[in-house]
């Protein structure tokens, strides 16, 4: 009994909003190995919310306390992104394990200063990409892995919706970073160019919609559509295999993946010319575990403090992320492919 | 009852392959207003095909017999795309009108050679757009006309399925090419700059999925996705207005057309910093008629000859849409954006 | 070449509505084994139309000239329900194999008859249960015949959409036959009991809508609901098996069949009390041919003449679904049970 | 502020199972105008897991103390529904307020009790019919009571799924006791006869899948179709209406309801015999609120208890609803229809 409650890993969760509530109600459910001993923020209504559900939770709008209280194992930013590379900086300097929001910083440096960090003061550092931890994602993984669709040939991804838009970043920043993370996680290639294109018809200012190209060396292609402008919502990833080909519709409530066992290739036997065999058959919809991510995710990050692990999404996965996102931004800006 | 006789347009079907089949069909069912003759195939079981559904037509292999047949007042061509300029050519030469097939031709050189000696030759020239003759195209149209969605910020369109890949052109002279017509006849703009991504998977020859971008100078933008690899049939459009949305779903048997009364837009009476505002209001699917699209655009060509009137998809808008698909060709091959 | 004209099988087809024009189209497009000889319609406007599409048909409005034709070896009835009986009847005396639209007769006497009347003649008496020939229907019966989803528990259909009302009979043998069909084609028992309940809003006269449950010795159940006043078109049946249940969806264009690997069942060896088990796999939707299934049909039917083998619709399994088309009416009548 | 503690309505909420769960969240939210004093539950595990998220509540397995407790002005009561009578009778009798779990209680004497005692106390006694307060259930009741769909001719409902069957009641008294309570509150017209056909597979006990039917003075008729041994979710009404008819699909995230302005009606004005007239017009979504129908409820609940307002879903309405509950279990049993 001593024992456990010494494990305990003591946190604090930087940032209330939306997705900071989130991580509040998940770590408090993990009470057994973890103590949620502050939420921070500066908005104290936001910190009394949290207080009124979670009394045991001390509150506060200064950092300060939640760095220097040497009790702290770990801090999980979730503040506003322009924060996080400050943050994350402070509290690995502080001696605290890290889980941060995605995208994990603004810039590639601010990224790679962090990542460094980490492994120099040899603490954990992990980006919360929370679909890699989806029995969904999870599940493709595994199909890819395994041989079963053969070569990948392409990613098509289309993640749209209404807003809500965010006041300090485009589109791509707030939603392809999803499924760039999710690419970097299925495929096991860096993209050597970027294409990406896109516009802003309400703020003026930051893309709403965006389309973006992704080239790879081994002739694998990937294309991500992102739109805080569409009416209706949609999150649809196909990925074609040189045998099979799967359908990834993450609004589904539970057949979220389907299989098909169809594929078209070229008869080298028969003569000239050649034409395209196709072939259909049966569609297979594997059964996927409902854990919540945030969960799963959560007990990975105190699993990988107590055992001293890398995390699946760690700062290195989160740099990639990173890059590709700023020559996204590049590519818009210079109206050009960038090479990578 | 003569004078009846003497006004049906006597006419010859030139290629009778998948869709010269429903051409035949289509205008042997408007036998009160037209007389199919002849239908032309250089493969002799097509044309035993035609001839045992349809005894009265005559059946030939040779186009001499058709052009030099004074009676005949139009040919509709629907051969492969390769030899549609030479026979639309010929056909306006023996002073026949032309509906042909889409794409009209393989280049703008001889679209325009085609849309100039139509003019001289005062004959019809119309390329058979099937879409625009759809009843939930043209409901579009009519919204987007009567100012019903606002300002129409985006079109974003996806036509994928599996196969079936064409032996002499790419995946967006094949599928594309209906979006842009599409879009060319919604659009009173023309583009200003087109980027296209294609890549060829399985005969490494001919490009089986693309991506394109277009531009405008309004700040309207269109982006198509044309693939032949993908397992599931999908013919989807978004068009987002400053009004109202709309999602066009041609997959859907009776509710094609859906009007989102959704809009964002910036309240510019707020004090700094302004925040978006969404409106979400209720869903309309409009009633649509189900005539079919061929039947309607076969009426309208046979119109057009007797009333000496430009079809809506003449020679013109078929030229406009080579353009694009020509530079689109270009883009793929400089990988670059090309400015029209 | 001589010996296959002989074999042709020479047909009559009497009715050219809605389904006649249907069959005109199928049996024709099998010229290579059919003769259409005749094409039967008391309005004239019918046989005009068959007769512009189809020239080497003789119309006629006198089935006589059918019935004493000697060359004649088959009849195709097509027509109101209230016909079917006295033509079939006179088809069969004069020596005709027949082919009859669903529902075979109008009560279970007169299909008696028919059937006495084929197996005394030696005919071949089919209906047309077009159902049973899909590949949907034959995949289920398969996977039900293979014991693959256990012993069946129930099956549960839906037929539902707006109009059309029929003039002469009621919902249920309008669009229940299809359902009554089928359900005596996937079990081998005949049901115990008939409940129905039927409601007429429009005509005041027969049924618009209607709910039939079935019941069975073994314990085995069915229910089927069918009605003209619905909405939305819908044609989904629920097989529930012991081991896995089956989703039939007529309306999907590809995916018709989705095999749940689910079942429920009671653990006995725990202790009192038993709480049920609750078992969730994968899904499967095997691919499913898409020929016509009335070309199949009608195929079957010609091969049945020539072979003289029982087709799978014959005249018994026309008459069980008569059977049961009267109980469901009497149950409406009577308000009640009624014991089979 | 004083006045405003002095206001706060002293709840309990005895039962912490799967919806008591709910219950405590919801309850516990209302924090403002509600204090959650107590949690009761003869599962100390429960309770152990109620006290880890809301510390502030005293949790007890007795109930004893809440009755006794004379601050308490209300008793929320989800138990197993055997307990119901018994418990809402004590909390009555100790002067308390009551929301109880659906069904209200076992047997209609058991709900007239209830009825009475409440009325002669003065006491609000609420039924947790939840869907009453969705605002799709709400949009429907307003477009019926304003016309908009015309005469109602029938309500046609379906609610299947795999699970959970319940130990202690049939599969009527756990899913359509949600369609009954739907169907009274939209339709002022007390049912005059109720046919029932239940069937158990699983356990041999409680019946696992049940159709009913319910008749009406009117000529108006409804259908429910409930069951645990579905391998899909469905949640889906029609109902029709001499104007218009609207689908009601609970599963749809935010398309809930689709008016479908469509019906068919006789012309009598043409010469006999006459046809039906069939219109198709437009389909429209209407906007829902999203709001949380436990919340709007819960809220209802402690207003009504402040101004002693008669809830939507008071005591009577509760018993409405086992009235034809009962009537369906004795259909089932008697094997036929069971007047009103």
């Amino acid at each position: 009994m001593i024992c456990m409650d010494v494990k305990k890993i003591k946190i604090a969760i930087i940032g209330a909003g939306y997705w900071g509530k989130n991580l509040v109600r998940v770590f408090y459910s993990l009470r057994d190995i973890v103590d949620l001993k502050y939420v921070c923020d500066l908005d104290e209504k936001k910190l009394q919310y949290i207080k009124s559900w979670y009394p045991s939770v001390i509150t506060t709008t200064d950092t300060k306390i939640i760095f220097n209280d040497s009790e702290i194992n770990a801090a999980v930013i979730a503040t506003q992104v322009g924060l996080h590379f400050s943050l994350a900086k402070e509290a690995l300097l502080s001696g605290k394990n890290v889980l941060v929001e995605k995208p994990m910083t603004e810039t590639r440096e601010q990224a790679e200063e962090l990542v460094a960090l980490a492994d120099e003061k040899n603490l954990i550092l992990m980006v919360d990409h929370t679909f890699l931890y989806t029995g969904a994602v999870r599940e493709i993984k595994n199909l890819i892995k395994n041989g079963e669709i053969g070569d990948v040939n392409y990613f098509d991804s289309e993640r749209i919706n209404l807003g809500l838009i965010q006041p300090d970043v485009n589109v791509i920043y707030d939603l392809a970073v999803h499924d760039i993370s999710i690419l970097n996680y299925l495929i096991n290639e860096k993209p050597t160019a970027v294409s990406a294109f896109g516009k802003s018809y309400i703020t003026k200012k930051t893309e709403e919609l965006a389309h973006i190209n992704l080239e790879y060396a081994s002739g694998f292609t990937a294309h991500i559509h992102v739109s805080w402008l569409s009416p209706v919502k949609l999150r649809k990833t196909l990925i074609g295999g040189s045998k099979k080909m799967i359908l990834y519709n993450d609004i589904e409530p539970s057949e979220k993946i389907k299989i098909y066992d169809k594929n078209v290739s070229m008869d080298y036997e028969t003569e000239t010319p050649q034409s395209p065999i196709y072939r259909s058959g049966d569609i297979s919809i594997p059964r996927i575990d409902n854990i919540e991510a945030l969960e799963f995710e959560a007990n990975h990050f105190i699993n990988c403090i107590n055992r001293k692990e890398r995390p699946l999404s760690d700062g290195k996965s989160g740099l990639r992320v990173i890059e590709i996102l700023e020559a996204c931004n590049r590519s818009i800006k210079e109206e050009r492919k960038i090479n990578l």
